[in-house]
């Protein structure tokens, strides 16, 4: 489970999992992959082959894969389309285009593959949000065929499809940050709001701060952001008992090319540039 | 308005506030103030004295002020008292006993005063939390005269009174940190849990969120458990329009004498010892 | 558990209970029990004796008792006071008074006795509303002694205290019956209204109801807000399995003298008045 | 807006709305409008033609309309269909089918047409539940198409489409009427239960409960489960500031072929059988 938020010129997520992965700040150079783009980004690196969990070009454009279970279909060969694996959503996408316009272009004529990574790295069921810095948009491959939304919340979870979460929202329309003369307490405008850790709940609330936040505060307005959905230890625990947690945050500032994160256990914000490695 | 939370060996707090105060962190030598123990914390100075927002002794006691407008109620001189001005609570109680119990004691033969620190500093309404490692109480001084609690929960907001807050927790008894199988997401077990920043709703997730977390994490354990109730910009204005944040999260090791913070414009985390100024 | 409501020249009550008494319609005449004026209301008789669940008089004062359990204290004989076994309280009101305010007044020099009608009927723990065409009153005993409260909301649950129940209408008072443009379903300016039937939410739902409702409806909307917070069988379930509905629902019409009531099995209304029997 | 629910042998509705129409309870004799079956329900009779809100036929089927603006899309002529009116659907199937199964198979060769019944009486927009004692299923013209969904909830109000109410529902599995030991009252288990009257909180309230009644309670039951979701005058206004409130509130005993009905301003039930007009 996993929360994006693309918010002023940042784009940004966290990373919250029961497993551990081996990951670290991967840069992938022009045409290591065929890619136009370098790309950077969290990653695991399989047979040198760089898994992001998410990543950004140096043209400000970014993308990151969130959790889909139950709701992810991908689909067999079909020669009429660009077929591509789930993991190579990201490096094709920002490797290769420079706004969520031209990637939206692009992805029409996309078929996303049910080919895994490798007999012993089975398919991930996964959706996708891309930012610029003027927007964002959402990529799901579902029982009915792919989906390309437009996303005016700037915000993305897991299930249920964004659709739904987007028409969820009309719920909380009346909510407001501003308190009223005699409240109790200032923050009662927003009484109503979820707040518990799953994946719809985490899309209201992450939509409502991130359309609350005012303009031009960059990547530690960002990080503020990502913390409010994010899961301390013990907050979440699966059916069978076992810790999920935010393990990392990231903020791709798509306006100066870095890369920040932090990790659970180290809240000192860490920053990457294109020419670092 | 302000949480305070103390969980492990460990006590902190945020300072939402929406006007700004020139604070630093302050450490009182033994005796400056006739305190037997040396007190650190953030704090404003006027006229050389330290008006501390929260504070920790070197034997593990902490305490934190937080705000209560409309409920706190302070009295004039009680000569069968100790009289003591809301400003001089923090440095009189943790400048001069080392355990909660000690705190408690002394506690049921106080007065809180009247008395403005001066004439341009008018009285604060406040409330108390108090806590060592081993549990917390909270002192209230109102209409119905000196309350001092145990605080079984080791959380502590802004308003109503801490009884009705420690009620309202009966609302949420049944909620849960685990998931049940067949949910489409992780973290459904909490639906019900209130998301917004009001006073009693951080009172609520706080409780859950620090009730729910493994032992034996420390202070970064704690500072992502304040940070899950913490107020990012924009998401809590006044009736006026005036923008609440959390100005600063800080936390108290008790274990180790060691002060720690991050500022809402600096994620960073800093560390103060006793014997580093 | 119960709900009390007076909602213009009517009082009526829900009896929610789990377990079965032997009730019917009872008008004690005047100078039966003490009394000055005549009592109409649902009551067990045992031994000649009627245990009123509420009753009105022929002026237009109306009064129930709604269970209370965990928080009605009920004291020794105290002979500076008039003293009152809870079963002797509404006779003994509604018998001899004919306004909220000469109750009231009368009230303050009470002791509720903690006197069981009965080795065999043990005390049931109580708290009441008292209502007139012009608003109501509540009466509590508990450990901090007789406490008497105007109720501007003219409704009555049960736990928690009175004072607790008026508090949290703050969190609610933003709610609204009017829908905005652009919702996808009237009735969303309440979303955030709680629909269980536990007695806070009920006090919420009743409250927000009632405050709704355009004057001069009498008897018929009273029903009409009663049913809103009715218990259907099965709804609601002891832990031991038992099951709690809304037994019967009256409705004192304090400006006609008539009392109407409907019985789960039997929705069709009654109507009794004082010369009926 | 509107709540249908299907129950034990029974079919009721709540008509929810802020006009009024001139309706009575019409029966059509077999052979009227080409109906095999007699139907009996409320209608409003324009030139002769009863235009049912709701209606059982003698064999134990039952359907009615319900609001649902913005959703509900109708189609021109389509020949290779068979094309109904809305108005035409209620009398079409309970004139002609015995079972939700009948019915079902019927209803794949429709095309909803969008003919108005006369130039004065505009295309309302609906969707329909039809029960049978065994079950229900949902009908929705939408611009998706004709979607015909097995209800296992036996409920339907109005937006959103069936599929994201039954969606919904998942947010509330964990809701129980049983309540715990050390509960302030009865009905905590089902904290969390939206209580507002819109259309999304109405289906989960009437879900909650429906499920949750013993079986073999019948028409009486229905009534009950019907009042906990309707609408009080004053509750609901439209944004212009009208008064929606539950002008009748009808139960079918699919067993005993029997309609029972109760009206806004008078709660007694009346009860009406085929061969009574």
């Amino acid at each position: 489970m996993c929360t994006a938020i693309k918010y002023d010129n940042c784009f940004g997520r966290n990373l919250d999992l029961w497993c551990r992965y081996d990951t670290s700040v991967v840069i992938t150079r022009v045409g290591e992959i065929s890619n136009k783009y370098p790309i950077m980004g969290m990653a695991t690196v399989i047979n040198d082959y760089p898994l992001y969990f998410e990543g950004m070009n140096d043209r400000g454009l970014a993308m990151a894969g969130l959790n889909f279970p139950g709701n992810a279909v991908y689909y067999p060969l079909d020669k009429s389309k660009k077929n591509l694996a789930p993991y190579e959503l990201i490096p094709y996408i920002i490797g290769n285009f420079v706004s969520i316009d031209e990637a939206a272009e692009e992805l029409k004529g996309v078929n996303v593959l049910n080919r895994p990574f490798s007999e012993n790295t089975p398919l991930s069921p996964l959706h996708w949000m891309i930012s610029d810095k003027n927007g964002s948009i959402v990529l799901e491959s579902t029982e009915d065929g792919l989906k390309i939304y437009t996303n005016p919340h700037n915000v993305l979870t897991n299930n249920p499809p964004f659709d739904i979460q987007s028409f969820n929202l009309n719920n909380y329309k009346r909510l407001s940050s501003r308190s009223a003369a005699g409240d109790y307490s200032l923050g009662m405008g927003a009484l109503g709001l979820p707040g518990d850790l799953s994946s719809m709940s985490r899309f209201v609330r992450a939509a409502f701060y991130t359309k609350n936040s005012p303009a031009g505060l960059g990547a530690n307005q960002l990080f503020h952001l990502l913390y409010s959905v994010a899961m301390p230890k013990g907050s979440v625990m699966t059916p069978e008992g076992r810790e999920e947690y935010t393990q990392y945050t990231c903020c791709c500032d798509l306006e100066n090319n870095k890369y920040y994160y932090t990790e659970y256990d180290n809240l000192n914000v860490k920053c990457i540039k294109f020419n670092d490695r």
